[in-house]
């Protein structure tokens, strides 16, 4: 099997049909709570429950179960397992000679628990390695696929449904699945989730290479907390990085990090620098903390790259303007001047229009302003404005609102949008205000048009910094230029 | 006047009686909205519409207006005014005349907005100056203090409480007020909130000086662009911090950050190092955002100073874990070692157990943890025999929850707050989930029981850095040892 084929991952995102192996009692944590999830958030694929006892439970969820997998006599893809660690190597063995493609184990109690789970891991790696069937796990919560509702966790889900959309979230953790993720109320727009967890078989080099030709994932999150095979990491992580935006959160970073992670394989004290300058050759943006591994990629996919690093801020008030010309040095950004031309057209809306951070406050309660449509009309004419200069490459916009606004939020949305439209510069946008709620809402509905929203100005220009980084770096990695990071 | 008692800022929070100058239209922005937002959060002093032209509106929300200030016979502290700029000196005098103890100009158009706004400036000030009368601002939104619901600012402010507790905000800036934070949301704990904006002659001392000795203020919060008198500003931080926690956002860190604070004064460029050496000496904990100004105050709050920088964390994701022990390295934590006392405590929980990250997720489904009387019944036991160990100083918990979990939150909120009880040490909470609004309950519950939470592990993990931190330098400024941080 050659390299490319091994990493088609296509078996565990797009199975024909699944069989789920464990207990089928109805509680969070079992295979029924797995066939629950599928079900839930709508896989509407093949699924075949099966335990050694099927006079238990005959049907789960309205679907037949079965003692072995021999009995099913429908196209098996994909096989998820979450029994005790000491029945696995057995069953996914049964599963490879059936011609299963892809096996995801859910049990724990494997490498990350002693030696005998070290030796019963060892034998899915020999499984995988003589069959071809790829292994993922164990200790993992599986895959997650938008397009088709795949969703392999055993974990109470209690999100309603998972947001279509182009950001591939994979990682070494539990904690980055729907089963913790608040996704829903992010609106989270997800192509693809997978944990590799202990990675018996199936590695981050295999996810890199599977994602950057997947067309449904545009940016890519990846958490890692080690690298198995660092040539093939480089290789896939720089490839996909000249197609697509990586952002790598690497955690034990700290001497102390890497002892929390892998006590087990012996120090990995003072690797940090290495990883650093890897994942900086291989294109990929290293992020240090998980709410920027979710939040940094938003202003990636809904975004154009900025040409440069020349950052504007539009605010309602000075103080913001300040602390984002802060934030903006310390991510990498420059506060651009704008051309004298956009001097003169701002201060035509008002006199006290003109410089950058472009505070609006004053300017809202000019008479010239205040004969725009409506009260927030100077947010879209300053957007356009600040735009059309040639000498700003991305922009945040800083807007309040509050429960008494909410009414409003359609026109706002609609006048940023299409005041953003047509430039191809880097916009997001900083909402803050007395209403979590309405906050809330006030995002959604950005997102909605394509606007990134954040509810922390610090992370909304940190975001745009790494884009301008990206941008920089992607240029280097297609050789349009020297790669000069 | 002596220097403490211009320090005594009593009129502006506690004042007898307010009176209220501007626009009485029904419209945000107005005088009629400062009483409106006073009554609406409980203000129950006289409050006194002043207006030139009471008879087109001579009641305010069942208040009687007046055409001038001599015509209110009672007691009168405080004025607001918020009329337009060139008026306001005529109206501060005559306050002054009146005796009124001390006045907030609401009222944009000054020193921040070229000659003539700093010529009108410079008349408060020498009315401030020659009466003895306070002036706070102009171009502020004033004072508000929880305990008699006094709020000064125009604009709709729309949180339907402002919480009591111990955190003084103040700050140069709008954006930090009741009109535009989510305090009822977050259940903000606050005591007094003041905005000194352009410092016509209130300042940051006189602030420091007032809260250093104001019994309701715990910590404070405090948001600077620049200080305008750096020996009066060192003495008063310095005494303040001698006392209770300070928190210094100071903005205009950057050049460009610098220039956009005050481009009229000329360039600060090059200040910012020495801000943090003063900031440093003073005892002042200096964070770098807003997030960190308003969330860092709560863990200093709520519970006790750590004796020492040694981090223990008790999770339910070797993940969260992993990415904790490199948050707290960055944050001058470091990961505790605990006794072989506790460890064998630990594995008899659990033969999991033992080490530090302290990872329950595998321990969970043992079943010497699972025999407890509730499957969150492990946190609390883990949590006290952590907390008992002399080489712990301070835990951050991380739990996860979810809306199925709602109903047990009082259980957990029970069982953490009497395991976390009596150890006097320092333990906040990392709340994450698959829902934002069962993540904000739990973290209010946990807040009722005195448990700071947090919704971002990296930040819960820096608060208990900066803690460790004022612990040593509170040390060092009461004598006690040398001061060396």
């Amino acid at each position: 099997m050659n390299e490319t084929s091994r990493s088609d991952l296509s078996a565990f995102f797009d199975p024909k049909g699944v069989a789920v192996f464990g207990s089928l009692r109805e509680i969070p944590g079992t295979a029924y709570w797995v066939v629950r999830n599928m079900l839930h958030f709508g896989f509407r694929g093949g699924i075949y429950p099966i335990n050694p006892d099927p006079s238990k439970y005959p049907e789960v969820l309205g679907l037949k179960s079965y003692a072995d997998i021999s009995e099913v006599s429908e196209a098996v893809d994909l096989a998820v397992v979450i029994t005790p660690p000491a029945t696995v190597p057995e069953i996914v063995q049964k599963c490879a000679v059936r011609g299963v493609k892809a096996t995801v184990v859910l049990s724990e109690g494997f490498a990350e628990s002693g030696d005998e789970g070290v030796a019963l891991q060892q034998q899915l790696t020999e499984i995988a390695r003589t069959s071809g069937m790829r292994i993922m796990g164990p200790n993992t919560f599986g895959v997650v696929n938008s397009a088709n509702g795949l969703a392999t966790m055993p974990p109470w889900a209690d999100n309603e449904k998972i947001e279509k959309g182009g950001i591939a979230v994979c990682g070494q953790t539990g904690s980055i699945g729907p089963h913790q993720i608040p996704m829903e109320d992010w609106a989270y727009p997800v192509s693809k989730m997978c944990d590799i967890s202990n990675k018996c078989d199936v590695n981050e080099a295999d996810v890199l290479n599977y994602l950057a030709d997947d067309p449904d994932t545009k940016v890519v999150a990846m958490h890692l907390e080690d690298v198995r095979d660092g040539k093939e990491f480089m290789k896939a992580a720089r490839r996909l990085a000249s197609i697509k935006p990586l952002v790598v959160l690497k955690t034990g970073r700290s001497e102390a990090g890497a002892r929390a992670s892998a006590s087990h394989t012996g120090s990995m004290v003072g690797t940090d620098r290495i990883y650093d300058t890897a994942l900086r050759q291989a294109g990929a943006i290293r992020v240090n903390n998980w709410q920027e591994l979710f939040e940094v990629p938003r202003t990636l996919l809904l975004q154009p790259l900025p040409a440069g690093n020349r950052f504007a801020v539009i605010t309602i008030t000075g103080g913001q303007g300040v602390a984002a010309a802060d934030s903006a040095s310390a991510s990498g950004l420059s506060v651009a001047r704008f051309s004298p031309e956009t001097v003169s057209k701002l201060r035509a809306l008002s006199p006290r229009l003109g410089g950058n951070p472009v505070d609006l406050g004053p300017a809202m309660s000019d008479s010239r302003t205040m004969s725009l449509p409506n009260p927030f009309a100077v947010f879209g004419e300053t957007l356009s404005l600040v735009l059309a200069d040639a000498n700003v490459d991305c922009v945040t916009v800083v807007f309040a609102c509050g429960k008494q606004t909410v009414p409003l939020f359609p026109t706002v949305v609609d006048m940023l949008s299409k005041s953003a439209t047509g430039y191809s510069k880097t916009v997001n946008v900083f909402v803050y205000g007395t209403s979590l709620s309405a906050t809330q809402e006030m995002s959604r509905q950005l997102q909605a048009v394509g606007l990134p929203a954040y509810i922390d100005l610090d992370l909304a220009i940190r975001s745009l910094g790494y884009a301008a980084y990206y941008s920089r770096v992607k240029a280097g990695l297609n050789g349009s230029r020297l790669l000069c990071v």
